[in-house]
């Protein structure tokens, strides 16, 4: 049986490798467009933040270790164009010269996600970037080198165009940021989104809220961003753009191919990771997933999930049996010397699925009360009013936030209800936090509004 | 109505502030032996290690406060000597001198635990010290700073003992422990317990197994200890000796009047901290508990623990209908640089409860694979061969244990398999992880045994 995988990252070197563990005698394709297999996308603003350190420490494994230790078939520089799902082939172009049409028993889309990029003038000029592939990162990279890059402007403030912030922050890079809404991370709880706030402009990030990008032109050998009254957004032109608005899943080749699509057009799939045609499988960021809160289908592209799903299909493809758990979307990203987490539903999720949120934000210190060196936790916990249940937490601190929003997680796999959760025997010593843990302390006010 | 509380630390504090914020009317009264009343045992250690420091900073409020400002009749410096539950009330001596009756309609006995002392010559010799009371803390103190204290024996190796060492090798004390079994922390995986070792091993703390103090005598203005052949069990005489060999349960009074005791002579209680005699509770660190997992039995006092069962009393007294969780010995402590914790049952104990356990060992990076800065966490995971539960983890490293062993905790109050847990969406960024969580690592390789 011929396994044939598009896109050759998290979700399908995880299903390819998985795959050809449980069945030696599968052969397994994996066409990639890039030049990059299996490498840690996540890491990429901290290997920029490092002029020394090689992009190419974010490699895992390259394709011809992959295809000389592994059996798997590398294809890199393959860019499939077209399923053909009633014949049951692709084709695509190699190393963008040589046209192929390769047949496949099973097929697994797992073509990810890609950086929104608006239609509007001056986006194609050079020294505007975007990062999601390696080849990208090396670019910005060998640019800032190159250009003795000084200034930029990230348009975007989410948690990537924060953490390139930090990246180039720790270059001494004078960084702006802007967005067109009011209001950074607007996901989050307001207080905890302040002290985020706060963070970044200390650290000399300068943030430009309601102001929208309509416009990049030259200025010199730099860059002038202008917005809808043509003024120029910062005072001073940039040498580089960075552009972090948001993700996109691929899904052009499964739309293309009659296969359904879900939230945010991202493929739909089924608790065995199928689409619409039982011969093709979708996962990774490409895919959409039910919120283990919700039961909907929801689109949260994470990396943790690309891997599971990438080894969901294999078991599948493989006779195991599979029923994939749904996703909580917990995350945790780092602003300079803050860690900021989230799990689960913000209360206007919780309200739009149905739910009858009720919140609380809560202050708690990291270390017990007379230990040395503790700092702030914050912490916001939603839970429904009907039912009493857990429905999201989301995390603000210097330390001991990254991993405590874990125990959260695992209580909204379980569907524990906020007082069951506050019951939960969490550890403690003093170097590590208070008696209570800010999580329990969150729940222990959450059950007096319940 | 009438509440006494025998016992001014975290039980008996918890409930006596919760009872009268329910209900004002309440007439509290606490009876507490020593001056002190709510403080953080947990931190003695850490202050010891700090001179400079006064023990007061582990007060979180003072006696004379809680009178002041909670209407708590807290009186300090009442030992409490008998209950008279027949007549529903309790004497004891105050001040050392004065002989009182007391009469209740409700008690709590939240009388802790004590460390255990053997009943060997040489014990009450001046320089020979255990730590449990604050008093006890501020006697080691000033001891160290009025002896002028270069060397440390310590007897016992369980964490207060790994605790005491860490706090008196930072004021640069020679420090050996000894105990007379073989092993290192019995209850956890030989690999894990071989890394904590080496850490006290780098740090020069000096182990001595398999020894047995018999005797300790007086050499010039030091202190000798002698194991069973009488020789020295150091090369030098010490100017201090800590016995942390345990803690056990303060019971007497309970058993005195007649109340059943569970394991290790804990009072024994229901799921409503009540006592044999319904007008009697009991919590904290003398009282007994549920375990989480095997449904029985079990003496673990941990300071969480005795926090929510005092607030359990309370409620419980107030008419709110109580029905406390059991516990999972979740537990942290610090060993120099490293984080150890764990939660639910050992392969051992797990057998005793009559599981099929079966168990993994797994080394992963505390930062992503190309992350800089990372070092190596261990995850011993055991899960039930049977049924497939998750019954307990334990885990070691430099950083991200500490908070990361509650996603393992949440799992067990869940009652989660090891294939559920394994499902669980828990958080990922390099900085403070891998894709896969170390617990995460564990439970996959776990479910292939089970």
């Amino acid at each position: 049986m011929r396994f044939v995988i598009i896109g050759g990252d998290a979700a399908g070197m995880s299903a390819a490798s998985r795959a050809k563990r449980l069945d030696p005698s599968l052969e397994v394709i994996v066409l990639e467009q890039t030049r990059d297999v299996s490498y840690s996308a996540c890491g990429m603003p901290y290997n920029i933040a490092d002029p020394v350190r090689s992009m190419d420490d974010l490699v895992v494994r390259p394709a011809d270790v992959f295809r000389q230790k592994t059996g798997i078939d590398v294809r890199t520089r393959n860019r499939v164009e077209r399923i053909n799902a009633a014949k049951g082939t692709v084709e695509g172009i190699a190393d963008d010269t040589r046209a192929f049409e390769l047949a496949y028993d099973r097929l697994l889309l797992a073509t990810g996600a890609k950086p929104m990029i608006p239609d509007i003038p001056g986006f194609d000029l050079p020294g505007v970037m975007a990062l999601k592939s390696l080849d990208q990162g090396r670019q910005i990279k060998a640019f800032i080198a190159n250009n003795a890059v000084r200034r930029v402007l990230i348009i975007g403030m989410g948690y990537i165009a924060l953490e390139m912030g930090e990246a180039l922050r720790a270059r001494d890079i004078d960084v702006e940021i802007v967005k067109p809404r009011p209001d950074l991370l607007p996901w989050m709880d307001r207080e905890l989104a302040g002290t985020v706030q706060q963070e970044l402009t200390e650290n000399q990030v300068r943030l430009h809220f309601g102001r929208a990008v309509e416009r990049i032109e030259c200025s010199g050998d730099r860059l002038a961003v202008l917005d809808g009254d043509a003024s120029t957004i910062m005072d001073h032109a940039v040498e580089m753009v960075l552009v972090a608005i948001g993700v996109q899943p691929v899904s052009e080749l499964a739309a293309q191919a009659g296969l359904g699509l879900g939230p945010g057009q991202a493929i739909a799939v089924d608790r065995q990771m199928r689409t619409a045609d039982d011969r093709i499988y979708a996962a990774g960021d490409c895919a959409d997933a039910f919120h283990v809160v919700t039961g909907h289908k929801v689109w949260i592209p994470l990396a943790l999930r690309a891997n599971r799903a990438g080894w969901a299909v294999a078991d599948h493809l493989c006779g195991k049996p599979v029923n994939i758990a749904g996703v909580a979307g917990t995350a945790v990203f780092k602003v300079f010397d803050l860690q900021v987490a989230r799990t689960g539903l913000t209360t206007s999720e919780a309200a739009e699925a149905g739910f009858d949120p009720v919140a609380v934000t809560i202050a708690a210190r990291s270390r017990a009360h007379a230990h040395p060196g503790g700092s702030r936790i914050q912490v916001h916990m939603v839970g429904d009013r009907q039912s009493g249940r857990l429905l999201g937490a989301q995390m603000v601190g210097r330390e001991g936030v990254a991993h405590r929003i874990n125990a959260a997680a695992v209580a909204l796999h379980a569907a524990m209800s906020v007082e069951q959760f506050a019951q939960c025997d969490l550890s403690y010593a003093p170097p590590f936090g208070g008696v209570w843990d800010p999580l329990l302390v969150a729940a222990n006010q959450l059950i007096k509004l319940i």
